[in-house]
């Protein structure tokens, strides 16, 4: 609105596709992702009460669930649209979809429109480092990762490059899952160890990472399995009915969670009475509150994913993709010649060609 | 889940530019794009019992709201992504800008996403007439159009040919508004009044149609206007602090709204109790309850726009596009060999050449 009084701003919004993030993700490498996406979160977590928060809008329906989640402040507003059905991959399709958008507070245009599949892999994975870092102990290098699907790769080379993890021990109850992570890590310098039971798993892990995705109160970690100065990443217990720890667990350590309404509905804490005590990750990113106090203090960060971390990281894709020049512009909203005259929209002149004249609404963001 | 073992579905997603609906609407026209439109309504309307509804999530600024609109019957979930920024007309841009998703509730995936700027006015103006089909006098020939925006041509001409309306009466503050709507309803065989004020307008009319746009508690329309028999199709009033009708119009009136949980937040009954009677509109369609039950009746539509009227256009514009072969397919899911092996996707083999390449990510949907 500051602009110059004659330049109408561009309705216009920028389409990342899936295979562009996969391009943009290869080409600036995917540690530099991550770190990117990390620094994205912890600057925005610090700024907290600048945001317009609220808890995520879901449709639950037999098979899975389909969300919403919204969240803006003054300048930027963005949402993600998330599935999430553990069904699919029986289909051959994955568990997690998700697209996202940020658009303009002030006009409310959609600046850019972005597959958030990837991405969402790339920021809960950084999330949990911004939580780890604060949280497990700095001289952490074994990693029990439980769950061995689309997700632990990211959570494998994540802590990997950016907590110091040297060792990953590895268990799924699917064991072609385990094989395909033990693969996809060959060309890392993790030390991998595939395990037979997650009990086998945490023996001597530092952190331990939960991943995964029944839809289900499942019991993934009990008491007996939990050694004094662990971290418990717990990323699997995310919706009402699905929990991954034990309630003892949980009772047991120091709980910390990104969004305390919504990880009481969606968390493993929906086990717990509404007053368990929790703190919220921001304010020990503020220093309000501390994080680990202690060698032997067993913390869990019950993640569940918050609208905050998709703002931060569709913010890190937008200003990625303006610096490798990806992207291309797409005519989501139509361009008005009289703002008040949509009906006239509707008469003007066809364009030259049929069907390949409509191609020219989606031209390469370069060239603009 | 049902096609045969060894099919995939696709994760691909038909995309419908504003270009496209334009020319869609154009081919298919306008008249039948709204009785579609009306038809498709109507029939969701009928089976609202099976829907999956809650009141849309906003996310307010000092000068606009940015919302979402969710539901989902046990096969198809959409949503609707809308801002309402008055002063955009000010800059040049549109007061409301919008898009849309449908996606499939086994699994996720996204399948449609939609413009919806100009569907948004179809669908509104569609609804208007469902209701005034069962709430105005059937002998209606004059409307009064109060507001004469972008919405305003869409509400004249669905009116006239699908009620039956001869004569519109226009009034706007903003009088080059009103010219605009007088010369895009040239080629329209309705009669065209324009008039000094609100109350000019409202004289001799049966149907009274309040389209404005102000961000505030507007009182455009006074009990002293109203003759008995009007029905009055209130759709400007529709966000918390933005109303059109003094409360004693409401309270003289009998009150149709579609959402009643919606409605009392954001309808012009926000200024009244929350008990003050109303009737959803489904009752009337589904017989449960009267429409208009005699020719002195007041009717009030207080309508605010509701997803289930998008989820109807949605359909209607799938439908359609798939009819004339519109729309393009985008890759916003990635596809993945191994539903668990996301981080495979990083890997795939990049393709031939930069960036002409991953164009490729979008195709005529006809080529499918």
């Amino acid at each position: 609105m500051n602009a110059s009084l004659n330049a109408t701003p561009s309705v216009e919004t920028l389409y990342l596709s899936a295979p562009e993030a996969a391009e943009l993700i290869r080409r600036k490498g995917l540690a530099t992702c991550l770190a990117g996406v990390a620094d994205y979160i912890r600057q925005d977590f610090g700024r907290w009460t600048a945001f317009d928060k609220s808890a995520r809008v879901a449709n639950h329906s037999r098979d899975g669930v389909i969300e919403l989640m919204p969240i803006a402040d003054d300048v930027t507003y963005s949402f993600k649209y998330v599935n999430g059905h553990p069904k699919n991959t029986r289909a051959g399709l994955p568990t997690v979809m998700a697209f996202g958008v940020l658009a303009d507070v002030d006009t409310g245009i959609p600046k850019m429109l972005s597959e958030l599949t990837l991405t969402t892999a790339l920021r809960t994975a950084a999330t949990s480092v911004v939580a780890a870092r604060v949280l497990a102990r700095p001289d952490s290098q074994v990693m029990a990762l439980i769950g061995n699907g689309a997700q632990s790769e990211f959570q494998a080379l994540a802590f990997h490059h950016l907590v110091g993890i040297q060792e990953v021990r590895l268990f799924d109850v699917d064991r072609v899952a385990t094989a395909k992570l033990v693969a996809n890590l060959r060309d890392s310098s993790l030390s991998v160890t595939v395990c037979s039971s997650t009990a086998e798993a945490l023996r001597g892990a530092d952190i331990v990472t939960t991943v995964t995705a029944d839809k289900t109160n499942a019991t993934i970690l009990t008491s007996d399995m939990i050694a004094p100065g662990m971290h418990i990443n717990a990323i699997g217990g995310d919706c009402p009915g699905k929990t991954e720890l034990h309630a003892d667990v949980l009772i047991g350590a120091s709980v910390f969670v990104e969004y305390a309404p919504q990880t009481r509905i969606e968390g493993d804490i929906q086990q717990l009475p509404a007053d368990f005590p929790v703190t919220e990750l921001w304010e020990v990113l503020a220093g309000q509150r501390p994080g680990r106090v202690g060698p032997e203090q067993v913390t869990v960060f019950d993640s569940v994913g918050f609208a905050l971390e998709d703002f931060s990281a569709l913010r890190f894709m937008r200003d990625a993709a303006a610096e490798l020049g990806l992207g291309e512009r797409i005519s989501l909203i139509p361009v008005m010649a009289n703002p008040k005259d949509l009906f006239g929209v509707l008469h003007q002149p066809a364009r030259a060609t049929w069907p390949a004249d409509l191609r020219g609404a989606m031209a390469p963001a370069a060239a603009h």
